[in-house]
């Protein structure tokens, strides 16, 4: 039977999945998540477009999972689909455990994906059957976050997944979005306070088109691409990321008032991809 | 009434305007320039080719802004177009000052953008009036400089943007250019000298492409990404930049002669987007 | 006469040409090259697909030519084919020996490029006569690497070309690969060892397309970007290159395994720009 998805991109953006928690003999941190691949679900992305979205736990994109550097990652995966799927992290992992290899057959295959959290950095996962592009422009993706041990500066923090959505399988985008609801974020702006730092774990999916990028109005960012080095890169209004391209934006407003993002693929921010903060005085 | 631009890249390659200026009772320094739309002009871009260009000061691109870090930089922006159009600056500035929410009207509208120069960088602006392509490719945009108080080490300093220009409106480029002339610096080559730094802004503007990209020959350069780091980041003869990417790139040569630059996006350099340096011994 | 090309790309990988070494009366150290172009070779590129070839040496890179910062290089170019050819290096060097305004005739013609080896890094040469889209697709390009006169530290060095094979001449690309030949590293995996470092020279010579990326699977490598730093920049498992962009990439896999390599650009993947490293316990 088709059920249709309930997402909700307010909840998406700032919910960070931790596991359940144990400890093992050796004192390592182990954390277990369960994911759950489907991919005949139903969801109106804009009004009165329907999309056959394949999610993890649910949703597009499936739940950000975070671990500290050095934790014992489980990932319990389920594949309810009727398809083949897999688990592909980006990151450090021994080969069985890479999602590539190893199919998981639909109709109630699992598999575990075992691995030591690392590098530090913000790193995609997705479904790595082929055809490739099929499976991941129907949704099967998410965000994986490794902490360093001694934690960043406390902030604000937030998930932004840039995504495309080929709603009449051209293989050509007829939308663009942050966290899958086009134009969301404009019509539901982020609340967030002057002069408290924010910190985007930004990750670009989309897929057909060579690249995207990303424009902050009204003040420029701190950039940590991929995340892995504790130092930032770049200071700029404008990163150019390709599919996979991901990293750490920090940046603080002063003014309180409304401030876009959005793509400066100008195409992309015309059919979704942009959003609005509202900077309120703290 | 439809006039014709006349546009000289090579007075506009080291043009920089540092306003009107004047001091506040507190010791800052005010900068007050006056930038004028309009949207009726027409421009021979090409022997035999008409565009209907859109101008900041009756050129495009529009006049150089520069200023010192935490300088007052006011902008009296009047609209003598027909169209609405406003000033929208990358960097810094409270939310009322970005040139989205607040239209300016043709016929004569005025607004005054007000805000402390910063962070040091080279930086675009562009109008911001939807449908933002078409205001963008028409020619809506110019450089603003802002100057570290250390100065930066003397140089023979000069502004490049690189753009694309759709002159049958049908979403694809047809000619593409540094400084909107295709192929003009290959025709008159910009003259340097040997051992002397040479500095380049660079702004990427071009609409419709995923990226642009830029190579120079017989030599590299250090890049320094949006201009806001003293130290450079890249040594390199090969940057990729999407819309509105844009850095600080120096070099010397120490030998004479003839040096192409150019896209090596090859369709790009072989529609325009190719110079020469005419490098003379010092 | 029409030739077939025979192409190794595991000779390929690992192969540089040092040059004939002699010593000048200053103490400079002198290496001297040979290069013949050729454009009438017929290569097939993957079964039954056959492309006429335009080779340095023979072979689609050409040859892997490699120097120390500083060396005087000298490369006796002959132009054996029916047009005109010249050798265009990225890198330093006096306007005379770029390649550009001194075409090189063919059936014969000669042509001495002569300088010294710098700045250290990896640097695309390439055949720079106009249509200069065809001369690339065609296969005139090749690597060059300048050493540091500290060495870097020892490792499995190998070369990676990304290029694409236009077989049917519509300015689109049917083939993407690494070192020419679609799959031919993920049907003849690259074997490295667990715990040693790999060092990979990476250039993308794709033609056409505005972008090109590299994702590895089950770790990040170090990259430096253009090779003329010698630290890294970034430490990542995705980086994005446009045409002649180049850099270094360093890891070691700690567990053994197949792991893929591949544009994440999955079109590109899909026609042929894959591969695999066979890991194996050291
Ligand atoms: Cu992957
Ligand atoms: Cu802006
Ligand atoms: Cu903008
Ligand atoms: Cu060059
Ligand atoms: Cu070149
Ligand atoms: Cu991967
Ligand atoms: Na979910
Ligand atoms: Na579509
Ligand atoms: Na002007
Ligand atoms: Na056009
Ligand atoms: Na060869
Ligand atoms: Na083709
Ligand atoms: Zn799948
Ligand atoms: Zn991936
Ligand atoms: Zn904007
Ligand atoms: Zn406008
Ligand atoms: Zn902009
Ligand atoms: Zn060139
Ligand atoms: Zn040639
Ligand atoms: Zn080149
Ligand atoms: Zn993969």
């Amino acid at each position: 039977t088709v059920s249709s998805v309930e997402f909700d991109p307010d909840e998406y953006l700032r919910n960070f999945e931790y596991g359940r928690l144990s400890v093992s003999e050796t004192g390592q941190t182990i954390r277990d998540y369960t994911i759950i691949a489907e991919d005949d679900k139903i969801q109106e992305i804009s009004p009165g477009i329907f999309y056959n979205v394949w999610t993890f736990n649910g949703t597009v994109p499936g739940p950000t999972i975070r671990a500290t550097e050095g934790d014992l990652v489980r990932v319990h995966f389920i594949n309810n689909g009727s398809k083949e799927h897999t688990i592909h992290f980006h990151g450090i992992h021994p080969a069985g455990m890479d999602g590539v290899f190893e199919p998981v057959g639909g109709n109630g295959g699992q598999f575990i994906y075992e691995f030591e959290a690392g590098p530090v950095g913000v790193h995609p996962y997705h479904c790595h059957v082929m055809p490739l592009e099929e499976h991941i422009v129907h949704g099967l993706y998410g965000v994986f976050i490794v902490d360093p041990k001694e934690k960043r500066s406390p902030a604000d923090e937030m998930v932004m997944v840039l995504n495309g959505l080929d709603t009449d399988f051209d293989t050509e985008n007829n939308f663009y979005a942050v966290n899958t609801i086009p134009f969301y974020y404009q019509h539901h702006p982020i609340q967030i306070n002057t002069n408290e730092l924010i910190r985007v774990y930004v990750v670009n999916m989309v897929e057909f088109d060579p690249i995207n990028n990303l424009h902050l109005h009204g003040n420029l960012y701190k950039y940590y691409p991929t995340g892995t080095d504790l130092v930032p890169s770049f200071y700029t209004d404008m990163i150019t990321l390709s599919q996979t391209e991901r990293g750490i934006m920090e940046f603080e407003y002063e003014y309180p008032g409304k401030y876009l993002f959005h793509a400066h693929k100008v195409e992309f921010s015309e059919k979704g991809w942009v959003g609005i903060f509202l900077v309120k005085d703290n």
